[in-house]
């Protein structure tokens, strides 16, 4: 959430002469983005009657060698109808380029709003919108494996240690072992796609009841499709802190995913796994921020305990949230 | 640098509709502002034709009893064709409400960039826009002090020690006894009027050469208006690091800001102590900045040196950079 390289207003206005996208009029620089430096950028358009868009300047975590796999997916997607935002080519075609040393592309800018607490009706809208991107991902090329799946959860975990995870909180420990249990039934087969999986309400952009675009695809892998269904039930259907599950969003959330694409029975009955797997990727990876971030740094740190309260319901609910 | 405070959508559309500007389609945390929260905010608009707005959130630093200085200056000025954004106000004439306990304004949104390396064009246009709203301000009802002036630069100074400006930088302990002398020296009886007092490029937003907005007025306050034009001179006429003077850009800006308000003899004869003063107060701020924010923060700290390479520079150059 920052924006991490000064791009002068100069050398923004050479970048954009790359595009056939008019003349420069305006950027801000936005709060969005925890690996990336984000600008909402105006320009003249095409046709002169104004045209907008996120520039996205590549900082960290992110490999420029995944750049074709998320830059392409967003255009495979996107030709497909569905609600994800264009990748912009430059006058050669090219989907990124270089700005002192870093890659930056220019992705269309979607309308919208993320929701801080979402109604069934936008849950449902979500569902559905996140089953029509894993039906049109099936026939993507490019491949890219998941880094934050159940091994690399329960590796990190071990790796921070019963010590270290008690004094962030003491509750926090137990998810050494859970994680090692899911782990160890974690299914295999289940049909896969390509994959969001980090899906959040910030990451989807609502305009009313309307999804008017999924955003931030920089997690996506090949993964288990219901794992992905797994991930976004346990974003979208408790409060904030995790403290309170809400069924009926929940219900609405899975409900809008099979009005597109029905769960098979395999994929129904691991439901209850997958989002204990999922919660744990949500703790491992928390807790290794919170233990890499120094207390006195001006960055707000997420605390895992939103996922363990998370997990605890998932733990005690079995398959009562995922039943027909 | 940042996004202090989470609105949810919710909440920003409930905010929205106290204004008679449509309703909400977009909003983006924006990345600028040391005091405050910012969001560029799209509506549908009045006749639903789309509009944008700056939404700002007082975080700190600034007192909710100087807002009808600040919005009220902003009416003001835009009232009389400065290139300023307007005020915002709801239903009921307000200028501001109150969010979560914390005032927020609406403002108008202005296009334009803020360039890294001004040209001696438009540093001509920034130094007849500055004369323009100090035309415009002398009439304008409300009164601020100067929080910043050079007595205040003076004391800040002495109160760092040498000691502590030392660690920063064996150069800094110098700026105490030059501060002591500035403010000894100081004119007190130079033509006033509301003064920005910050108008870095940062604060404007250009079109090409033309100033589409001169924005951030939460420095503003009664000052001499040499003062800040000299303020002015010492943001613009120098690289970066303030290591090379531009005499053109430097020679231009006073050139615009004439062809606007010649200055007096007075205020051309102080102008070389009227910019070291300039230097002093971005030298005392930032070292104080500088001691208060942990070298590990994750923010970035401007350095003091910057500014006491422009004020060796002027303290050199007598009124050479002014002459006519």
């Amino acid at each position: 959430m920052a924006v991490y390289t000064h791009l002068a207003a100069e050398d923004l206005a050479v970048l954009i002469d790359h595009y056939d996208v008019g003349a420069l009029v305006s950027a801000k620089g936005i709060a969005e983005g925890i690996s990336n430096s984000n600008w909402l950028v105006e320009t003249t358009g095409r046709d002169g009657s104004g045209a907008r868009f996120i520039l996205t300047m590549y900082e960290r975590r992110i490999e420029t060698s995944d750049l074709p796999f998320f830059l392409g997916l967003l255009d495979h997607l996107s030709a497909r109808g569905c609600a994800v935002p264009r990748t912009i080519h430059d006058r050669e075609g090219a989907g990124w380029r270089e700005v002192e040393g870093k890659a930056v592309a220019l992705i269309e800018f979607l309308p919208g709003v993320s929701v801080g607490r979402p109604t069934p009706g936008q849950a449902h809208a979500v569902g559905a919108a996140l089953a029509e991107a894993h039906v049109a991902a099936r026939e993507f090329p490019l491949h890219r494996a998941n880094a934050l799946d159940p091994a690399a959860s329960a590796a990190s975990l071990a790796q921070c240690g019963a010590e270290q995870l008690a004094a962030i909180d003491p509750a926090l420990p137990a998810a050494i072992d859970l994680a090692a249990r899911v782990r160890g039934d974690w299914p295999g087969d289940l049909p896969r796609s390509v994959c969001h999986t980090d899906l959040f309400p910030d990451n989807v952009l609502m305009l009313g009841d309307r999804v008017g675009g999924m955003i931030d695809f920089y997690f996506a892998c090949d993964e288990a499709m219901a794992y992905d269904l797994a991930v976004t039930h346990a974003a979208w259907s408790f409060d904030k802190a995790g403290a309170r599950f809400r069924p009926d969003v929940g219900e609405a959330l899975v409900a809008g995913y099979e009005s597109v694409r029905p769960l098979e029975p395999a994929e129904r009955s691991a439901m209850p796994l997958l989002v204990q797997g999922a919660c744990l990727r949500f703790v491992a990876s928390r807790a290794e921020d919170w233990l890499d971030t120094p207390a006195g740094a001006l960055v707000t740190r997420k605390d895992p305990m939103d996922f363990m309260r998370r997990l605890h319901f998932y733990a005690g609910a079995g398959d009562g949230p995922f039943q027909q």
